[in-house]
This record gives C-alpha cells, sequence and structure tokens, in this order.
C-alpha cells in the first residue's frame, strides 16, 4: 500500500508523520513543489524583521531526517500538475507518473495578488522571504507599499519599519484581521501610526503601477491550490476551498485534504469555513494522515482563533465579532472592558476585552482582546470555553489562576463576562 | 429589611456590593473585626518583597467609598462573638446585639500556627505584615525560619531573602503547595536552594522554642472561623469548614456564607472541598449576596486553579495529581512533556506541562505546569477544560492562538495533550 502525499511544508508532513505511526508498513512518499519542507513560515515576516536571522532557523525538520527517522520518502521540486484518480496516479511537471493507493491532497494555498512588476514581493513561502531580503540588502529600498491588513501584512508593516523603510499600509477592507470592531480598527491604526506606518483604510490597489513606492508587499489574500483535485471530481464548498468531511475525505473516496486548501467545520456555527492557518494545517494534517492510514478519526474543526503582534500590540481574536455574529444568525450582544493584564504594583500594561454572545442561548461566540503578552491567556481561554459551547454565565465564574506577578485578581476575563451578563 | 454581613475582606464585600445591586432598598450593614476593610491580602508577601510600597496600595476600596457609593454601612473594629437566629440578632464583643433579617457569614479563616514567642509571625491580616515589616526595619533580623510549603510559605521565602535574610523553609509534607509530584517538588526545591534558600521537606515544627533563627514565618495552613456559625446550628463539613448549598446557604435557612470559611464544590469530583483563595471567596460572596437579597443564583464551584512565583519560576495548578486522582476515585494517566513557551528564536523559556486523565472516561482531570509567564494561558486554559469536563482529545485539537512571538505552533498544553491521548 502507498500513500502518496502532495505538499511538504505543515499539513502534508502532519499527514505523513502521523500515518508512519499508525501503519509502520505502509508506503509514503510526499511530493513537495519547493526545495524546502517543514519550515516555519510564519516565522518569515520575523526573520525580515531580524528577530530571526536565517531562514534555515526557521526549519523544523529536513527531508534526511523524514527520510531517515520516519521512512518516508520526500521528493522536493516535485510539482503535481493532474490527478487520475482512476488509474490512481499523479502526473509530475516532468511528466513522470506517480502510483498511489490513497492520497492527502495538502498543496496549500498561493498569494491570489500577483503581477509582472518587479517591484511586487510576497510573504508567503522561503523563496519569497529570501527574495525581498536579498532585495533590501542589495537594493535598498526606501520606501514600501504593503497591501492587506490582515495579519501578514500589519506584521509586515513592522517589520519594513524595523529595517528602516518608509512604510504606507493599504487595507482594502475598512478594518484589520477580518474583525469588524471599529474600537479594535482604532486602536490598531493608532499603534501602527504611532510606529509611523501610514495607513489608508478601504483603499483597494488593484494595479502596483499605481503605486510610487519601490517596492510592494502584496498581502491581500490566498486562494487555495484546488484545481488539480477539482478537475478530478473533488468537491470545493462555497469558500472556494476544497470540501471535507470531519474524517478530512474529500468528495472521492480515498482522497483526504488538509491545511490551507481546504475547508474546515466552525464549531461556534457548525458551518464549513476556510480560515488558512498553520495550527489548524497541522490539525488536520493529522487527522487527514491517520484515516489515510486505516484509523478512523475525526477533526472537530476550529474555532477562529488567533493572535498577531502589531507594532508591540498583541492583538487576538476567536469566534465571530458582532456583526459576524449577526449574519452568522446569532442574536449578539457584546461587552468591553479595559482592565490590566496584572495588578498595577506588578507594572500591569492596559487589556482590552470584548465578548460577544448570543442573546438566545446565552453562549459566548466571539472574543477580541488587545493588549500586551496577556491577551494570549485570555483568548486561549475563550477558545477553551467556545470550544465547550460554554455560556457567558460559567465563563464568568470560571477558576482562573490569580497571584500577583500574573493577573489582577479580577481576571479581565471574568471582568467582561461579567459585564456580558448584565447586557443579556 | 437588613442584611447584615459578617467579615469585609473579599467575600463580605463581595456579597453586600452584589446585593446592593439586586436590591437596591435592602439595608446593608458590614461588621468587620478589623480596622481596614477590602484589602488585596494576597498582595502582602510583594509588600514584605517591596513590590508594592505601602499596604494601602494593596486597598481597593476604604469604608467612605461603601458608604456614599453603595450606600452600605460599614462597621470596623465590630467582632461578632455569637449568633441568636432565633432572635435574629449578632452579638458583638461589647456586648452590643445587631439585628438582622438575612445574614452572610464571610468571617474568613485565621492561622492555625499559634504561638506566644515574639519571634513568630503570620502574614495573614494587614495587621501581620505591618507587624513584620516594622520588626525587620527595626530589628534588623539576620535569619528566618519559614514554616509552610504552601503558597504563602514560598512567596514569604523569597520576600525575605529579598529583604536579605538567610532563609530556611520548613515544609511539613513531603511536597509543595499540596501537589505531591516528584518532578514538581524538584524543581521547586532546586529554585528554592538556586535563590539560597536552605529546605527542609517533611518537617514538622511543633515548637517555635526548637527553632534557633531571629523569626519565624509561620504560614502552615488555616483554620476556617466557624465556631460562631457552628454553634447557631449550622452545619460542617468533613473539612471543617462550613457546608453549604450552591445557593451559598448553610444549612440554617437565612444564613449564608462565602469565601474562606467555607466549603465548595469541586467540580472535577463532583464533591465539597475547602480550598481557601481570595478569587473563590469573590466569587462565592457575589452568589451569596445576591440569594441573600432574594436572587435564585447558584456557584457552581471550582477546579482548584492556582498560580504562584517561587524565585521566579510560575507554577500552576488545577485539577487532581496523579495520586490526589486516584484517592477521589479516578483512574489516572500521566503525561509529561518539556516545551518551550515560545519558538527559540523568540527566547522562549522552558515549560513542563504534565497532565492528569482518567482513563475510564478519557477526561482531563488536573494539570501541573511549571515555567515562566505563559504558566498562565495554559494553566488558565486548562481550567476551563476542566469546568466543561473536556476530554484529552477534545484539549488535544484546541484551536489555540500562535502567533511567534506569543507561543510556539504547537503550543505544550497540545504537545502534553497528545503526549497523555498515546497513553490512554
Amino acid at each position: 500500500m502507498r500513500l502518496v502525499v502532495v505538499g511538504g511544508v505543515a499539513a502534508g508532513l502532519s499527514a505523513a508523520s502521523r500515518a508512519r505511526r499508525v501503519d509502520p508498513s505502509l508506503e509514503i512518499v510526499v511530493l513537495e513543489k519547493g526545495s524546502r519542507i517543514s519550515y516555519g513560515a510564519c516565522g518569515l515576516p520575523y526573520f525580515i524583521e531580524g528577530s530571526v536571522r536565517t531562514i534555515g532557523e526557521l526549519e523544523v525538520y529536513t527531508p534526511e531526517f523524514f527520510e531517515r527517522e520516519r521512512n518516508v520518502r520526500i521528493r522536493t521540486n516535485a510539482e503535481v500538475v493532474s490527478l487520475r484518480h482512476a488509474q490512481r496516479e499523479v502526473v509530475l511537471g516532468s511528466g513522470e507518473r506517480v502510483r498511489y493507493d490513497t492520497l492527502v491532497w495538502a498543496a496549500g494555498a498561493r498569494p491570489t495578488w500577483r503581477s509582472n512588476d518587479p517591484r511586487v514581493f510576497h510573504l508567503h513561502t522561503d523563496v519569497d522571504a529570501a527574495r525581498l531580503d536579498d532585495h533590501l540588502r542589495a537594493q535598498k529600498p526606501a520606501t514600501a507599499a504593503v497591501l492587506g491588513g490582515g495579519y501578514i501584512g500589519l506584521e509586515m508593516a513592522t517589520a519594513l519599519r524595523a529595517r528602516g523603510l518608509v512604510v504606507s499600509l493599504y487595507s482594502e477592507a475598512p478594518h484589520f484581521l477580518h474583525w469588524d470592531s471599529p474600537w479594535l480598527t482604532a486602536m490598531v491604526r493608532a499603534r501602527l501610526e504611532r510606529a509611523r506606518v501610514e495607513v489608508h483604510m478601504g483603499a483597494a490597489v488593484r494595479d502596483a503601477a499605481a503605486l510610487r513606492q519601490d517596492i510592494v508587499l502584496a498581502a491581500t489574500g490566498l486562494t487555495p491550490n484546488v484545481e488539480v483535485p477539482r478537475e478530478a471530481g473533488c468537491e470545493v464548498g462555497r469558500s472556494g476551498a476544497l470540501a471535507v468531511t470531519d474524517r478530512m475525505e474529500t468528495s472521492v473516496r480515498g482522497i483526504f485534504a488538509a491545511g490551507d486548501c481546504c475547508e474546515t467545520n466552525h464549531i461556534v456555527s457548525s458551518r464549513p469555513v476556510w480560515i488558512p492557518l498553520g495550527t489548524t494545517a497541522n490539525k488536520m494534517g493529522r487527522v487527514a494522515g491517520a484515516n489515510a492510514a486505516g484509523r478512523r478519526e475525526r477533526f472537530e474543526g476550529i474555532v477562529g482563533t488567533s493572535i498577531v503582534r502589531v507594532a508591540g500590540l498583541a492583538v487576538a481574536t476567536a469566534g465571530f465579532s458582532e456583526s459576524q455574529a449577526r449574519r452568522e444568525g446569532f442574536q449578539p450582544v457584546a461587552a468591553k472592558i479595559e482592565a490590566r493584564e496584572r495588578p498595577k504594583y506588578f507594572r500591569g500594561r492596559p487589556l482590552t476585552v470584548e465578548l460577544v454572545a448570543d442573546r438566545s442561548t446565552g453562549r459566548l461566540v466571539g472574543a477580541a482582546i488587545a493588549g500586551d503578552d496577556g491577551a494570549l491567556a485570555r483568548i486561549n481561554t475563550v477558545a477553551a470555553a467556545l470550544t465547550a459551547r460554554m455560556k457567558v454565565e460559567q465563563l464568568a465564574s470560571l477558576d482562573l489562576a490569580y497571584a500577583p506577578p500574573y493577573s489582577p485578581v479580577m481576571d479581565p476575563l471574568l471582568v467582561a463576562a461579567g459585564q456580558l451578563l448584565k447586557a443579556l
């Protein structure tokens, strides 16, 4: 039996590793179109910023490691251009055919914005990052336009400032990070402007030629790599990404999918969503790999948790904003509080917490948190609460840890939940 | 209608405030035996350490604030010595009687260890802390014995080191913080010793006269203040603290109780426990106050969450250790991992996570986490998971937040849950 995994970054290698543990006798081949596997792509902005010295530092495993330690064959520079499922074979760009019994499609996504303008850069792969870094060193551009108000756009605006460039950020959406709360938009904008990033909201840039900056960093969103499996009959969901079951199987039996190319279940709405993130890709990959190797496992889904550092501000969200919740059919009620991460006498920095609940059920449906390092504790507690479909009442009396060096006696999350209870 | 609240620190004032909000017409009187109300007693070790400059900084509200803003009468230096429930009156030390319709008993607890030796100090109240601080300033003692391996003992060992004393710690139990994991005991001990605290485990000190140190800080545990309500017929649980319903009512109708004097439900075992902590006291107080004022609210209980800083190490626990879980009737399985709070390239410090599950149900039943500030995020996520009675399987695929400045791509909690899943 041979398992072929298409894609060797997050989901693909998680699938291969898991399949190996489930079935030591399985033949496993990973086909990766790039030349590097298993690197932490989320660290690339920090390579540009300078916190990470080399892209190599982001590499978790080498192909040799996989071959030697996990008995997984890794083929780099091997792009799959078509999929002949009746024959159970994939066709590579070279024309070579690779036979499989089961397939895991984990080919990821690609930047939607494409341009031939040599001033345009992306930050999607290690190759993108190396090209940008080389350019920054060799050409010493003075000005940059960053397109996109998602997490890559925000991280790159700060990273390019750290490299000394004059930076302008253009966001097509009137808000950042897909979170349409005016207070959060204003807070992020103020932070960027304090870091001397010029901010243009609701500014769609269709053509790099319209921009005068020396370089353009395009981070306007991704398109899932679904063309090949779609041609082979795999269904695509409303989001444009591959539809999968909770076993991570596509609509074509024997073809599994995982990672940025496919949808997953949103636990809060119980609807399929497409939110491409490395953490989710790893989890999907493990389940896809287990099932492809003959186990029966399921992936329950996500709650849309994210955290990003914007010019020193931690911005964390999970679930739905008030207006997203309304679009999802909830009756949202929100409460926002300002508190401190720790007692004042422990130099507690400000933390803003907004919680959103559904009036008809009393359930928590979302949260946005902005502040310092303490945002992590609160958003992860929210993620657990959303996964457990917790009511605000229960959240408000959670037994959270307290000691002055770490938190105030009334955790900001409990204060916010208490406020929200009054509004429900 | 008059509500009398006995005790004006955490539980008592929460009860009074909540009762006021529920019923604006209620007459509310708080009787506090000390002279100060509403101070953050958990900050006292940090006052001794020097992080907090004055005890006044720990004061949250003054009596005047409660009188003026909340229309709550505060009487300090008013100790209740008996309770005549048939007459609905309490008797003060002065002989004065105070009538009530409903009563909230929130008289807290007191240090169990008592001694007339002038070298012996406690750190239970503001008065204790002031006395110790005065003594340290005036007498400049050179050596201290700290009795007790609970959180006050550990915090005080470090605090007295910070004040320049030579410190020896004596713990009657063979472990710290009621958590009997050898690895945690060893790790805490090593930290203390690195901070040059001499550690004696399993060392019961019955008499201060046996100790040669200049001062003795006794933090060997508390006794709940239940004598007065017990004489009035209120039932005491097996722990020695007052038994209460989930509405925070004692066995005597019309007498509610909250805070360090009473038991609460442990959500993991569904059994009453007595774990006196300020955070729990506040929550109990709110529910007691609401019910005393005529609402119907319930307090679900606690999961035993705590965090403490020991010579720079964050030690956080929740639920049950492996051997505690066994004593509670679970079939415990544990897994321990060592990870980093953040990626190495963001100077991630080590974090150890031990999770305990019940084999028969697959449910998480406890966790111990030791490391740096990142311990908070993980223990609070565990607290939410325990409250939701989450299975390890669900915990292992929680959608936790990831960005390199805040966490590694695989959160240590997910890594530990993955390990535990293999063992289940």
